[in-house]
């Protein structure tokens, strides 16, 4: 059970294990002691290990049975084994486990324990490895957390608290929705720029020139395929067929794109880079002001799956949870759920919430 | 005729002429200005140039006969007339005429004049209009130069100062040479942003969530979509040729990842994205350091076209030329063109330039 100071940013944290402790293991390591953790870290390599020791991203090399909250950083086909040996090990109700993969349907599917919430932290770096690993890493970004239909809420708010307390900004999705959405904006973009590097250094090994032209706007376009190229074929074939049809879309824009070109249709031209320049212009900023919340209050009902259906109703409409917390009744009993969003949209969440068959209130903080 | 304290940033510039004073057009002016240049600034629309002179793009509204350079700033479309007509109304050789269009071939194709050169800086903005002019625009971007058979070395010289002294390194091309490669790197790149952008835009449309899921890698490779989508129709319909087959090159390489996912061939999509990794990790630096710089002179022999042959070799091999001066014999004659480069390429260079017929010597700075 949590109460509204644990979910705040931890001050000084708990007991936190990390297994594999790469570049993303580390940094979430590194940015777990900034906040007050004490960090214990495993690698399969005993020598990644030692180098996270090394680099100030945990505490110690090892295992800590006492560790509250688990985070499996190793590649995305050993999460599913590592957390059920974990969870099978622990019978404490409070442990907490979660992963970092970006595809979540198979790893969720594989595991069957209310400790277990799926997350993605989507941030990244093109350094190889924990000597890219920074404390900051996941400042402003994006945390996806995928609760299930036995996640208790309780369990929910302390993760995405220590989540939000590492700078992120916490988002629930269920696991499926996840990977047709990642495909979209992540997994399809970086097949992207891998295949624009590739075939500008094709054009280059005949024409050098190409290099010197290789301006601000290609290099923005090609960053991400600098990354370790390591994760991809896993997540290519794991969301194989939300990336087959995300690449299918982005062909039929291509192929329009072309078709308006070849034809010298300056207005479909036109008409498609305004629409894409007006999308992109209005992608919402990233931040609620954190003096413009509203708490939108639900009686729990008897029933399973709430937490994951108030929280993916919120990521439906767009809306940021910035908090999630239970104030149980004085008398015991059922308790509410407290959902914490921006002021500005709490009315329209209370809305799409009670078209929902939830009770619900708002309240101004 | 110039020398070498010329072609150095000017510490006190000339009078230039701005045609256009759009952001583009405004952000020159500022930059001239800043080094020291008188700038004029004309608009086809009045309260443009209001506002370029308002915000500090040029020092005074209308036309400046005695200008020494005129950047036209206009759509591209309008480019090769106002150039004629400049060219026309002065017999002046040292004017030096140039443009800032994204296509080449059909501008110079059509202004048939020594004093013309067309240019191409690639630096851009999101941002419309002078609004958004800056006077760094420029500083580290590249600024492609394309001198022709004509072109005089004295007049490339003092042009290819004026590019230096604003922060952009020069680089020479051939009209047909640039309109090739910038289809590759930014025409083809742009198009792919804007293809990305109006997909998500349209998974977002039932699926807000898919907006909070637009993480860095995504932002990064959408931004250039952000930019003004008027000029895109010119673009496209004049460098058609080009961009369609670069669009066919990447659809190929698209092909190729999207088999290799289908039929979850892991080794294939791993080769893809590690050449693509290690290509974008030996994307070369921008900079030459000034204390590493070497002088190949070559003796000026009299046929048409030296200049541009002499500069489009160190584009082809991949080198940038840092400066290019005439030093002209105390007897008169022919004089030497100096090409100045990096250090440690200037041999290679000398020996692709003796392989076309140039005699040349290499000489430390």
């Amino acid at each position: 059970m949590t109460s509204r100071a644990e979910t705040a940013p931890h001050a000084e944290g708990g007991r936190a294990q990390i297994i594999g402790t790469g570049l993303i293991g580390g940094s979430v390591g590194m940015a777990l002691r900034s906040v007050g953790w004490l960090v214990t870290g495993s690698d399969r390599l005993d020598d990644v290990a030692a180098a996270a020791l090394g680099a100030g991203a945990i505490d110690e090399v090892g295992i800590d049975p006492d560790a509250e909250l688990v985070v499996i950083c190793t590649p995305s086909s050993q999460v599913a084994e590592v957390a059920n040996v974990i969870l099978a090990a622990s019978s404490d109700p409070r442990l907490m486990v979660t992963d970092v993969a970006g595809v979540k349907a198979p790893i969720v599917r594989a595991v069957d324990d209310p400790r277990f919430i799926g997350g993605h932290p989507m941030a990244g770096s093109e350094q190889l490895g924990v000597a890219g690993a920074r404390s900051d890493l996941f400042l402003g970004a994006t945390w996806v957390l995928t609760p299930g239909p036995d996640t208790p809420a309780e369990t929910y708010g302390r993760l995405l608290g220590v989540v939000r307390s590492l700078g992120a900004q916490g988002v629930a999705l269920s696991a499926a929705d996840h990977d047709r959405l990642v495909a979209h904006v992540s997994h399809v973009p970086h097949l992207v720029a891998s295949a624009l590097m590739n075939e500008a250094a094709s054009v280059a090994e005949s024409d050098a020139a190409l290099l010197l032209l290789a301006a601000g706007g290609f290099r923005d376009m090609t960053r991400i395929a600098a990354g370790d190229p390591a994760i991809w074929p896993d997540v290519c074939v794991e969301n194989s067929e939300a990336i087959l049809e995300s690449l299918d879309a982005l062909g039929t824009q291509l192929a329009h794109l072309r078709h308006a070109i070849a034809t010298e249709d300056r207005s479909a031209i036109g008409t498609a880079l305004s629409s894409a320049s007006t999308a992109r212009r209005s992608l919402p900023g990233r931040s609620v002001d954190p003096d413009q919340l509203a708490e939108v209050r639900i009686p729990v009902p008897d029933r399973a799956g709430v937490l994951a259906e108030v929280t993916a109703t919120a990521s439906e409409l767009g809306l940021s949870v910035v908090d999630v917390d239970i104030a149980h009744s004085i008398e015991g009993g059922r308790g509410v759920l407290i959902v914490v969003v921006a002021h500005s949209e709490a009315q329209r969440y209370a809305t799409a919430l009670r078209e929902r068959g939830f009770i619900c209130s708002v309240v101004d903080r």
